[in-house]
């Protein structure tokens, strides 16, 4: 960043899906059953997320959304995060601002006052640790150019976007925006991949962001591969190299390649028992951008990535505890 | 049962605060600067529910209330089970809803249409594994005789209910008619005592109950010895087992003593690792009252009583895992 702008508020600022996690654990038969991609996140109207309800066993409600687990992650470790997303002005979305809020994130949007209810998502657990999402996106697709936070996206080092948002109009809108107002403002722009068949979804999109307006990219090997559609890992990652200037690849239990021109760094997994995959790369993002932004090098980023993703798959749910500690104490 | 008695269709059935448990680990600190009595439960009113959410962590919110957790685990080791409860028509109460079905129990009580939302309990739970519980009434206060489903009760083997529905004047009442309907009909009652402050709260009542209402009474060590007055358990079991039929006291760590008349079983404790208290009564009761009904020795039945006991407090939150097992699997 050049000397001319200033230091900026929040190390990192996240804008997504503002979504309440429904999570329970379920048998392979039940997603079969149902007709679920397994590992995937699905997009349902209402009618159908009342179905699967209906249908699922019993389960615990936590807040989640991909951008908004890596902010709370990115907070609980010591930096300064601010975040966007719309909930509805219900106990759901009390729920979602009660949990951003005490997770010591600064949270300005204002909640939708009528229509869609607060997001939310069923999250079904395989016994392999799996996890298969059903997102009801509600007041989500109340979020566009409007509620971007111009002065907040301004005054933040990083400003983080989950590829999910490209799956509504008005977000994708509103993502263009912020990587405008953010790169106007001498920042810099982030994107997770989300997943791959939103990749597949958005491909022309996500090719035209990632050429153009993105400076940090993450994501898995099947995103990375579904973007630039290709089988080999090397060939993604040649590809990836000449097109951001800085990029985070998982591999789940071979751990992550981080690239950035010449420079490759190899990170290796921490040990753990996995249990419940949701929140792994997005607490993996909160690792490397809270060093990242706190001017660790490359293998420390990684490394923080990889010890929150160790936590965060060893227990239910996508929110790290409280007590997980900070950067500094979890770097040595 | 006299042999006039036709079978009932429900093994038991529970009648209790229906509440969301909104769960977060807290230090020691925490308990103190907001003038909270560890390890019991609180009632709070509105403002006080909403400045405690305010100021405690990052949150998991799951169906929680005593009886309720005990009938979602009793279905869950096979026996059949109804409940009796208040929740409102809001997004809490859909949850409490869809969670006790999904767990297989019958919930046949109409939700408050409008007034006070679902209650909700907030339960911070120490590095010691201790829970202290604020709970806010709710929807709960609007529990009464009409809420009394009279011919469910008459077709449940056992009316399991919980001490703290003494601590509303309406659901007392309810109490008292549930207990009448179900003697009637030739049916047990059976009661949990809860909390030694609510049975400081209502010794009174709780011991005209005892003496002449109950059959089968579950307490712990606190409790019993609130209920009598007296610092030595054996001296409040002398007591107990010439007042009850049958009584089931738990010791947390050193097991439980089952008496009845002249008979004595010693149950000890499953060996298990203590993270979380919550619930733990609560789902003795319901191993408990499921081998009991299903016509097991008292041995059994206390020691199904731990097996479940031993799994609630392994993990967060107070109901079993849906694949914990059923009853002839756990008794081998």
């Amino acid at each position: 960043m050049s000397s001319a702008v200033p230091p900026p508020r929040f190390d990192v600022l996240g804008i997504g899906n503002a979504i309440v996690d429904v999570l329970a654990p379920v048998d392979e038969a039940f997603i079969t059953r149902h007709d679920m991609r397994k590992g995937s996140m699905t997009l349902i109207d209402a009618a159908r997320a009342q179905a699967i309800y209906a249908a699922m066993p019993p389960a615990q409600e936590t807040s989640g959304g991909s951008a908004a687990n890596t902010c709370a992650a990115a907070a609980g470790l010591g930096a300064r995060v601010a975040y966007l997303g719309r909930v509805a002005e219900d106990q759901l979305g009390a729920v979602f601002r009660h949990d951003i809020a005490a997770a010591g994130v600064h949270f300005p949007t204002a909640p939708l006052a009528s229509g869609a209810p607060t997001a939310r998502s069923m999250i079904l657990v395989t016994p392999d640790g799996q996890r298969t999402m059903n997102t009801y996106l509600g007041a989500c697709v109340a979020f566009g150019v409007a509620q971007v936070d111009e002065a907040a996206v301004a005054d933040a080092a990083v400003t983080y976007m989950e590829g999910y948002l490209y799956d509504e109009p008005a977000a994708q809108a509103a993502f263009r925006h912020a990587a405008a107002v953010a790169h106007g403002a001498g920042r810099k722009v982030s994107l997770t991949l989300s997943d791959s068949f939103c990749v597949d979804r958005h491909r022309a999109a996500f090719l035209d962001l990632v050429r153009g307006h993105i400076d940090i990219l993450f994501a898995n090997e099947s995103e990375i591969c579904a973007l630039y559609e290709c089988n080999d890992l090397a060939d993604a990652i040649a590809r990836v190299r000449g097109e951001v200037a800085l990029a985070a690849i998982t591999r789940a239990g071979d751990g992550s390649i981080v690239v950035r021109g010449a420079e490759t760094v190899e990170v290796a997994a921490e040990p753990t028992q996995l249990v419940d995959s949701t929140g792994a790369g997005d607490v993996y993002a909160a690792g490397f951008l809270a060093a990242l932004t706190a001017g660790h090098d490359l293998a420390a980023c990684g490394r923080l990535g990889s010890i929150a993703a160790a936590e965060i798959i060893s227990h239910y749910g996508a929110r790290l505890r409280p007590d997980f500690g900070d950067m500094a104490t979890l770097l040595g």
